[in-house]
């Protein structure tokens, strides 16, 4: 994954060296000693200078937040294209209607939210802390809602493309996106089990599980 | 869910309310705010009589993430037992030479990992808080990683007893339990839409999926 510096403009100042370092110590000290100071002495900054672009802590992490949603989000983007740009799918038959495969975009798209690879696995540490702390802070829950909100439109989308009878591609969404969820807290919490291996391999059975899914609400387990 | 003071031995004395603080202020601050102090404070105890049962902070979260799982251990015991009690299961085709029927056990479980109901996404709020912390953590890493091997053990167990003829249950019970863990998350931090009834037809929704997982690496998405 690129560096968070790369925000395309070629600069890497003062703002995004700050976002950098607040990233890096959530990363490896948890969001607990993610202070004003800690990211200052981090970025070798003055305490002024994380001030001048962040009022608060609280506004440094949404910036931060903010910054690494972005940045899954244009990986999520280069996933697509590069499902799109595949020469040879292995879902073959899926319909190919579009300017590339939906199902190897869906699942290039999975194997990233699944922090299957471990630079991923590295940042998705921090967005869990992100996640966890935006039950206590609005402004984290609304960047957190709105992507998530995104995502769960395209996979959607995706899945109706790979599916078209698919009668509940809403809910097959849903629950595939949970499922990712699922498998990427695994990953930044108890590694040694959920291998990369493990955690791919669940991440096809969740594929597979998409097309068990129904409109609506699931009579039960008696299909 | 009943209160964490009630730890089975009738004494609701200094150290079981210094955790039932911890959690308190947990659920509703969030662990950033987790300090002795604030602990002392909530409890209405000194900040000595808290270092008197926890000489530091990292030991004070880890008796309390103990305590809390033991707490949905026993939820969960409680669960399983009410599912083998109810006289009528709705998985009628699922075998019955157990003290119960499995798939109402597991499906019962399920529904409370996946914090459906608003006492337990209390809770549930909490744990997610311990562990985001267990990525630094090694004590609360430690906890984590055996309840969840204990969970997925007995899962695959209860797979094993409703499908006799599945080939994976060990990936089935994977799945599941990231599942719940997704939805999970998704209660707790965006409760305007998941709601307690869309968690519950997900969850229906991934009980039936675990008839698609098979052993061993699935081959991909066609099955």
């Amino acid at each position: 994954m690129r560096a968070m510096t790369d925000d395309g403009s070629g600069m890497t100042g003062g703002r995004s060296r700050i976002l950098e370092a607040v990233v890096d110590v959530i990363a490896d000290e948890g969001i607990d000693r993610a202070s004003v100071r800690a990211v200052a002495q981090r970025a070798g900054v003055s305490i002024g200078a994380v001030q001048h672009h962040f009022r608060t802590k609280a506004q440094m992490l949404e910036g931060a937040m903010a910054q690494l949603t972005a940045l899954f989000e244009a990986q999520a983007r280069d996933d697509a294209a590069a499902g799109a740009e595949a020469p040879d799918s292995p879902g073959g038959s899926a319909r190919q209607d579009g300017p590339g495969d939906p199902l190897l975009v869906l699942r290039t798209m999975c194997i990233g939210l699944a922090l299957v690879d471990e630079e991923s696995r590295r940042l998705g540490g921090v967005w869990l802390d992100f996640v966890a702390t935006s039950r206590v802070n609005e402004g984290l829950a609304g960047i957190h809602r709105s992507a998530w909100a995104r995502l769960r439109g395209l996979f959607a989308y995706l899945i109706s493309e790979i599916e078209p009878g698919h009668t509940g591609p809403e809910s097959a969404a849903d629950l595939l996106l949970a499922s990712l969820d699922g498998i990427a807290v695994s990953r930044m919490t108890e590694p040694q089990y959920m291998t990369a291996e493990r955690a791919q391999g669940l991440v096809e059975a969740a594929l597979v599980a998409v097309r068990a899914v129904e409109g609506g609400r699931s009579s039960g387990a008696q299909s």
